[in-house]
């Protein structure tokens, strides 16, 4: 039995997240088709890096699948990108060790939000890019930025469903930027793990400390109560990327 | 009357083009309709700077139209992105002298071809750059594009029912430059006016030159002879941009 470690960028902006959903189209299932219809086989499971939420994109994104198939890795990528959807495309593909899993064994991920700060909306950049009008603090937001990192209790930064999911909101943060560049600007976040909406919350947090919001008090009020009320908006899921993946 | 210069933006994927056509949806044709919604009258005919083609998008794109309604030029801007669809948007708007024509009025427009260059297609840029995925021969193609510049006969450059809309096949290019950046190659050509496809069919004779179909020579020998068999093929619109106009 071969284990394939397969890298894909997907537009998330026509799915419903990457984890297989009843009545709903996701890029797992589209995936999953597709190995079926390149092999001639019954749909195998892949295992996906992460879930993520419906809307949401994914720069470099990777799952592993057991196969018996002895196609070279080089014709799964070739095969794979031209019976998948424009919105889909395999990057790489390799032979990894029989108890690599994507999922667990992910040492780091990465996280890109970005947002369109121009006054007028990109009509190149619909449902890839949160719109937001008015000019941004960068300098308050970089200087609220660096609150996060570390290890902390993200407990205010998850959708309340997300809590029970977890056995532990405790994660590390590895690095947070906010870059503006051509009038968008990229709020980058590298960490261990990350909770249900964390980014897009934190995200949301950023934006709310530009507007005068929310304080760094605030920011560190809510590391160390787990009150989400001191934290900001839970930002739409188009600005969001799954950059990378490290393991 | 009040003349106003308006300067928009739009993806052309969806639509057929900007000049308006009976059973096809165009950008004119959207915009007016727009400014009928907007100021309550019957949609007035806009002066747009250019017809582009099925899919192709541009980035800055001049129109101006008469109107007798005292809106204010920012009130024009921001009511109409709340009604246009997301794939149009309004830059800004000014008042123009009474005899200002978006299209008789140009000095120059400059044009962009996108290629993703990259192996794998982009899942972000779908219908917005055109895929080659072999690597393409930058110098070799900023070698030939030089032989561009110049008043030159275009008539080899010039799709043939083009031809006949035309008094003369002769044009001004400005500049030509081949750039590559992070697996993306643009091409950007300036000059004094367009042929039908000139852009289209000049890219494409550049890929042909990457290639070794077409050679420095042969470029000289069609803007010598006006022989399209010189040239290279069309390239498909997803890539080309309308950039900028001068006034």
């Amino acid at each position: 039995m071969r284990n394939l470690k397969v890298f894909i960028s997907y537009n998330g902006a026509e799915y419903h997240g990457f984890q297989r959903q009843e009545n709903a189209l996701t890029v797992q299932e589209v995936v999953e088709n597709t190995i079926g219809k390149l092999l001639k086989i019954e749909p195998p499971v892949i295992f996906g890096c992460s879930r993520t939420d419906a809307g949401v994109h994914a720069r470099r994104f990777c799952f592993n699948v057991k196969i018996e198939n002895n196609i070279p890795c080089m014709g799964f990528v070739k095969g794979m990108n031209t019976i998948l959807p424009e919105d889909i495309a395999v990057l790489s593909c390799e032979e990894a060790e029989e108890d690599f899993n994507a999922r667990f064994c992910t040492k780091a991920k990465e996280y890109v939000y970005l947002i369109n700060n121009k006054p007028a909306r990109d009509v190149f950049m619909r449902k890839l890019a949160y719109h937001y009008p008015h000019k941004l603090e960068i300098e308050k937001m970089q200087q609220a930025a660096k609150l996060f990192v570390g290890e902390h209790d993200f407990g205010a930064f998850c959708r309340s469903e997300g809590r029970k999911r977890v056995k532990s909101t405790v994660r590390t943060v590895y690095s947070v930027s906010v870059e503006e560049n051509s009038g968008f600007v990229e709020i980058k976040i590298k960490g261990s793990g990350f909770l249900y909406n964390m980014v897009r919350i934190i995200t949301g947090t950023l934006i709310y400390v530009s507007e005068g919001k929310r304080s760094c008090e605030d920011i560190k009020t809510a590391l160390e109560t787990g009150n989400r009320l001191f934290a900001g908006i839970t930002l739409p899921p188009d600005g969001l990327y799954l950059n990378e993946v490290y393991y």
